[in-house]
């Protein structure tokens, strides 16, 4: 019902996910999160993914660890864009991760961001970027929340020791 | 003025880039192609990408090699979702490009797809994917093409020897 | 209704997948072979793979290459061993394959072998050697399989020029 | 005299193959374990591999790191299926460990799980799933595991604050 | 202003880049820092390094980490020799920030030092040795600091237990 | 004698370090090339570093291939600013040259450009730019030479098939 | 009988090996060659290795690819140095060998060398440099060869087009 | 005037180097132990390897990490046996160190061992080993530590709780 899904492969995965979900409560946008594991919980994984489109999903977030399949494999089940979070990993930092998700054959694109925090929270704001295209006034956050950024960025050059 | 706008850091990422404009053509999308050389032509760059908003553009697909900073500096100069094709390199594979690509620090997301070919074709695949979220027409051609390669698939493996 | 299932994610697969259905012809292996593409025939997958063993399959073995979903979204579905050969990638050799497919997630394991055709063959002789626990006859080819390769190797080794 | 035999490189490994002998605790299987280093006790190591056929046992789960010989140098010594567990390592993550073990030349495979813990609950699980294809009561074990697994992934998700 | 400028992606670089400053302070060199974000901060980013060579400024220090684009777009966008620091970073250890700045196209070069604080104290000496081509007193004191290296490693033998 | 010497650990070097003398011919440079192997002629090796100051010689470039040591130890030798080439390598495609080189400890920087071809025309580009500095005329022929590239790559765009 | 063995794990590493062979005939050294596969042979490995000091064997040399064991697993059953060559591969250009042989754990060494033909060279060479700790004539040559070395080096940097 | 000379390329590889000499200390070695600078104290590393000969040295062990070049350096600078402790480094875990000690060229053979401790080890024993050739009593204590290592690896085994 909401127009973005999150959806994290496992509860280890949320102190990742919870910087996409930040971001996403301060634009106020119209979301749900879940567990989905593409492992433990694959009929309800294609489930989700199948109905997404009709529920009114728009875009989906999805994030995993290590032989990440999740963000593929939903994306292989729905027309919508899937954008996939690699979650950082104990013994390869998340190399792993990574590579099992942005290495899609053709034909099933899965929009790849960075291993972990930073990864999440630009999922959220990707998520936004695309909806915005057809909604100024989403796009018009963003450029609010970059002139922000920019602003911080130029205050805290003033504050080197 | 299109919808979608291809660029590329050289003439050498083409026959990359070209990957994605064929799967572009055969869904009959409204699409430009160029090159703009990050390193060569920043101030193009930065015009292209601060002027792509009220250029009509929807989603801009960037390919680049190396030190590909290409897709994430657009990124950092206009609200549109950028998709980045990591190109393939003959000393590294494409690992360069593929890092340079995706680590993009939170704020600016680049959504990037396989390194190569497949993924050329998984960003004209993810950028009809973003417009078809509000457009059936371009959603159900999606659903068409998904069926096609899945009986194509399906009659691949009847061919094994 | 084969003991031992074959899969590969395409028919780019085959020639890598072909020296596993050597090696099993070779023994007379009771195989089947097909091409089920985890993202362009995932309800075939499924189907496939929740209906194994009562199909009668004993092992199923599945080769794919860069982000190499479909040996642990088989494992996901069916309690049978799987066993998971990584395809030589052009970009990264298959380091993406490998880790796509070993790194899985406590729960479901994908018994992996090699990157590319000693992959394919070992994985042939691996589910030779499960089913061989219960078959002493099977067992035995396993052991003869393995003079003959001593043998080779004692004599290759008198023909060093 | 048990049906699984797990062996570790070193008494350092133990805190990684505990978690492979919890789970066969767990199933209450049948299985043993001991120290066997592959450099540092290689005539047991040899005799260990060469009697575990009449010894009774099924399968053998290895585990070490670094130059981890254990697991290819057990399976080149008996027909049984032999699942290699790669040690986590200090310097490299244990990528050390994965491709001395996955990477074994054709002719004798090593099923190899992944890296530390995760790795060693598979290779646990995985001895299982191959003892399950000729005991149904094995089988139904690892169904209902799997059926715990999914619950509490859905019930995992019902918390996430 | 100065003769070196050292800029940093974030205020983050800034414990790496103290390391620089610190060599800098030493040899009492001509410089300012600042904090400039090739990512949100794009605008001032170009007209920084478009103005340094009419700012009197000689040579450019640049760190940034993960996909760091801020020294070869500076480097895009003045003649002046450009010295790129590669940030340590937590999930790659600082490769993809080192690829991301030393596997530059032909055309742009950046010269990159080592990962990390070791990095950022040769990228200082590396601006001090440039300057110093033309004065003989820098060239002097880099001559008596690596004395003073010199003795300290010689003196650190003496001292082994 | 000359302003800049380029030297390469062996014969073999030259095809990439041709691209660097390519363009310091371009330029007019004052330049003089030699193979100086670090393993097989360690004392000339010093000798050359040692006097590089008094001979005149203002840059250094200096081109290796796997445990490559030349530019490190020459820059050990000599107060100049040393660039270094890390060479392409059949193995592992340059990792090995590039880390050999980048990784510099605190002391001794190496200028250090990409891998092959493309580090060796920059090897020369960024040689002479720091000449530039208190050069005007080499400065002007860079900002030509960057236009020229300018020129053609917007040209290169207009010829996409 | 042999000073030297030299050892391979398959004919196929035989165009590597002749590289260690070249240098060793060169030298007229005291050696034999011959195939011991670590997997196929294990049996012939261990009598290799147990009996090699009773045949007056001084040093080992061995060469293996992939999951390269058998210079470890020839170390853990001699107290003779054992040198190690790791092949180069085709999915990872000999990371796997290298990782595979230089790793071993504290208590037995693998005096490891550079992957594939300079390694082979190399190995050749140490073998030679440790006989020549207590012959001073084998020393001279090792002297004589750097000296031929060094002025091809020489020689070769005169013919530079 | 020691037999075995141990150096390291800083004061802070001594936590890693006392692991050699640990073993060396435990065998009644004949050894000396010394910071030399590859980078900071050139001529010191070329003058104790120039005449490491003629001072009655027969193996030497350096340790060095990073881009490190002491072993090498060593290397081509005296024809006796030198052996490479890759250090472990905070970035890159020591696959930089390890790159640049194993990739020698042909002609210069570094013995190399596994990164950080138990490389240390390892080097002290094999330079045992390597003495051992010709003295019988050395090669003894070899085996005798072998038994030993045999015994508590054996012990440990039956102290797993």
């Amino acid at each position: 019902m909401s127009e973005i899904s999150v959806v994290m492969g496992s509860k280890s995965d949320w102190p990742t996910v919870k910087k996409a979900c930040g971001i996403l409560d301060e634009f106020n946008a119209d979301y749900d999160k879940q567990v989905i594991s593409a492992h433990r919980m694959p009929n309800e994984m294609f489930a989700f993914a199948q109905k997404a489109v009709q529920n009114g999903t728009k875009v989906i977030i999805a994030c995993a660890g290590g032989a990440a399949h999740l963000p593929g494999m939903i994306a292989a089940n729905t027309p919508l864009p899937v954008i996939g979070i690699p979650g950082q990993t104990k013994a390869l930092g998340g190399m792993d991760s990574l590579l099992s998700i942005v290495q899609m054959p053709a034909g099933i694109p899965v929009a790849t961001t960075a291993i972990g925090d930073a990864g999440a929270k630009n999922a959220a704001l990707l998520a936004l970027q695309i909806l915005g295209i057809n909604n100024k006034e989403i796009q018009q956050t963003i450029l609010d929340y970059r002139q922000r950024m920019h602003d911080q960025a130029v205050e805290s050059g003033e504050q080197l020791d």
